[in-house]
């Protein structure tokens, strides 16, 4: 049969790893999607990095929109990144009736309604497994496999360089910024880690992850971003005294009054399998209403992990061209006319477990003021923990770690203000949230 | 739009669940599916049963054949099981036009090809996502979310009821046949638990997936099974000690020679996440040569877990019917015409680690003759532990525990035939294999 023709933009790491791949296993490829795919032609800026990553079969081009109009290609493939040229691109190549391929977590969670409603009307499909937990086939699992399901929440490790960060903070004991010298040292944060380590690039992915398992438009400005940057050591060494592990958790969750959607450090009981997904790997646990908790766990990044996602799209495409457009695999999984309005929550009204530490005067009365303030707001308290915080001056101050039971954020926020105004309390407190993530 | 129409065959555990959850997901369903899907009739052979369950809203007979067979019925379901009545309902739906969804593992592990060839030629699916861990969307995974890979292996915790009792002897220390009773009582072990406890579910579950991977008919006759029912408490002792997890794994491994298909209790190094799936959870890792290792967790059995399966096949169909037949997801992943014609190899040729225990006279020189024998069929040893096999007694003997580097089991057997003649070794050896299931 007639091979499937694809332009692709951008050969830079994952347009690499995807021309490698594709011509690799272009005969098992082929058996899968009944056709072998091929790449017609790909575009760079820079044509002399390109040759020397794909060598001289592909033609190349510098100018990514002529793909998005070259008659020959029936499958655009996005890896430019951002969402400047990579919007016009894939806007140009919806306007020539093409399908197109995207690894641009940005450009989804920022701009899908949008794309999606012009493919919608054009009649292609847009597909973005890639952006989403690189390898890890979970925007399928999302998608397809959990079908049956009324979802009710997810949680995420979706940023490995976070990850690995507080991997090793755990191991060494270490404080947040030697380790991101480290990890810059060894290729697994960017020069500028902001986009990594305060929550944006986990922000985008769970982003597009709740629209799919919510059936919501998806609304990244309504998402909540809190980095790791100002995550200290002694509370991943007290949350482990407590059985627990510190994560960069991406958590959307549904209730009855709406969308939970948000991304910070947070606590999860060590014994979860979740809570062992160490160094740069990711997982991804949904819970279902009829299955319960599945987990997705794999490689979240990488030349050839992300090449596999895109790859899979490609046969995807492949596989689903000839079915009606109405019956395909809707993007954000439910039918674009009965997408939900539900609205995302602001951060005041997430209901969750907390994790307070605070320093104060190791004296009697202190702790009853405390509780009775955490009481009044309605916050029950599961367990506590009291050390010197310094036990080599002991200067009489004590650290006290509070976990409670569920709680609405106002309310702690409301507690935590009343308690910081007590004399016997030195300095701020810090506030971190715990998911016990029950199947 | 027009619902779909189901005929529901089999109304026990899973059929009541898949019931239960169309109905109490119904808006959701239709909100994805593009329609809603219902069930038109349901058969049971005791219908008095099947009225308890379903209530009075469903039209309920007691013959599977006619449902094949009815006018209305779009979608046939067979959750009856075993091969006989379900064999004749697949064949006699798929004459009749219909497509099917099975959960039925024993059906498509032995039947598998001759169903699949008349689904071909009458242009119809058969969907089995339930057949293999429960509700995890593990085929989907390596169906379509792996289709870039050329898969190197996958291994599975893929029986539910031998994961509980290995994760109880290891627990509690207990021995097998204590265990085993405690499981019954708790309604996770059958009366006659053959069938779970010595590898054929697993097999059966492994079979498929093997198939999928490697893109080969499915060939069950050739699977290697051995259960449980034999491993001894020392073993999981000693394999904690050095570092390891005993489960009951399923592996199928791609060589060059041909296709490793096995289910045996192996060692597993317990810093791997599938090390830690215990209980009755299930789960699946799978190594691809691009995307790397993805592994899959959720639970493997029960009515809405399975249901959850079921539905997703129904809503897949929903979704892929108006696509052209040959452009479909291949029924075992890769193009009918496309299956490759590797052979699964026969256990002597399995190449793997392997853990050895032997009783010996605590004498100079067994050792050295132990460890000649090893290294005369070419096995190199990893690592080595000895202790009193009877600390109470002092008797002499002690139990040496060996683990080996990669070795052909032909070979391993060789070696022990001739270490179990050595005047000072005791009774039988020991062999478990071990795999080491690198990313």
């Amino acid at each position: 049969m007639k091979p499937i023709q694809v332009g692709l933009c951008g050969v830079g790491t994952v347009g690499g790893g995807t021309a490698t791949v594709l011509k690799r296993n272009c005969e098992e490829i082929a058996r899968r999607a009944g056709r072998p795919i091929v790449v017609r032609i790909a575009a760079n800026r820079n044509l002399e990095r390109a040759r020397a990553v794909l060598g001289d079969s592909i033609e190349l081009i510098d100018d990514a929109l002529a793909i998005a109009r070259h008659p020959d290609v029936e499958i655009v493939v996005e890896l430019i990144g951002g969402t400047t040229i990579a919007k016009e691109l894939v806007l140009t190549a919806i306007e020539n009736g093409k399908h197109v391929v995207t690894a641009n977590k940005k450009l989804i969670a920022e701009y899908g309604n949008e794309i999606f409603a012009r493919a919608q009307e054009k009649g292609v499909m847009v597909a973005f497994e890639a952006a989403v937990a690189g390898g890890i086939p979970v925007i399928k699992a999302l998608r397809e496999g959990l079908t049956a399901n009324r979802i009710e929440w997810v949680a995420g490790i979706i940023n490995g360089t976070s990850n690995f960060i507080l991997t090793e903070m755990r191991d060494k004991g270490a404080a947040f910024a030697d380790v991101l010298a480290e990890a810059q040292r060894l290729g697994y944060a960017e020069a500028d880690p902001t986009f990594d380590i305060e929550g944006h690039d986990a922000g985008h992915k769970l982003t597009i992850m709740s629209a799919i398992a919510f059936g919501i438009p998806v609304q990244f400005d309504k998402a909540y971003l809190e980095g790791i940057s100002k995550l200290q050591a002694a509370d991943i060494k007290y949350a482990q005294e407590l059985g627990y592990r510190i994560k960069l958790l991406g958590v959307t969750r549904r209730r009855a009054e709406g969308i939970e959607l948000r991304v910070a450090p947070t606590l999860i009981p060590e014994k979860r399998l979740i809570a062992n997904v160490d160094g740069v790997m990711n997982a991804v646990l949904v819970k279902g209403d009829a299955v319960g908790a599945t987990l997705y766990y794999g490689p979240g990044a990488g030349a050839e992990p992300t090449a596999s996602s895109v790859i899979a799209d490609l046969v995807d495409i492949t596989r689903l061209a000839t079915a009606d457009p109405e019956h395909r695999v809707p993007h954000l999984a439910f039918q674009p006319s009965a997408l939900a309005d539900l609205p995302i929550l602001p951060i005041s009204e997430v209901e969750t477990c907390y994790y307070l530490r605070l320093n104060a005067l190791d004296q009697t009365g202190v702790l009853a003021s405390v509780t009775r303030i955490l009481a009044d707001q309605g916050i029950s308290v599961d367990a506590m923990l009291q050390r010197p915080s310094d036990e080599a001056s002991d200067d009489g101050r004590d650290d006290v770690v509070i976990i409670t039971h569920l709680a609405v954020e106002k309310r702690v926020d409301a507690a935590i203000a009343q308690i910081e105004a007590l004399p016997a309390i030195n300095g701020k407190i810090v506030k971190l949230r715990l998911e016990h993530l029950n199947g």
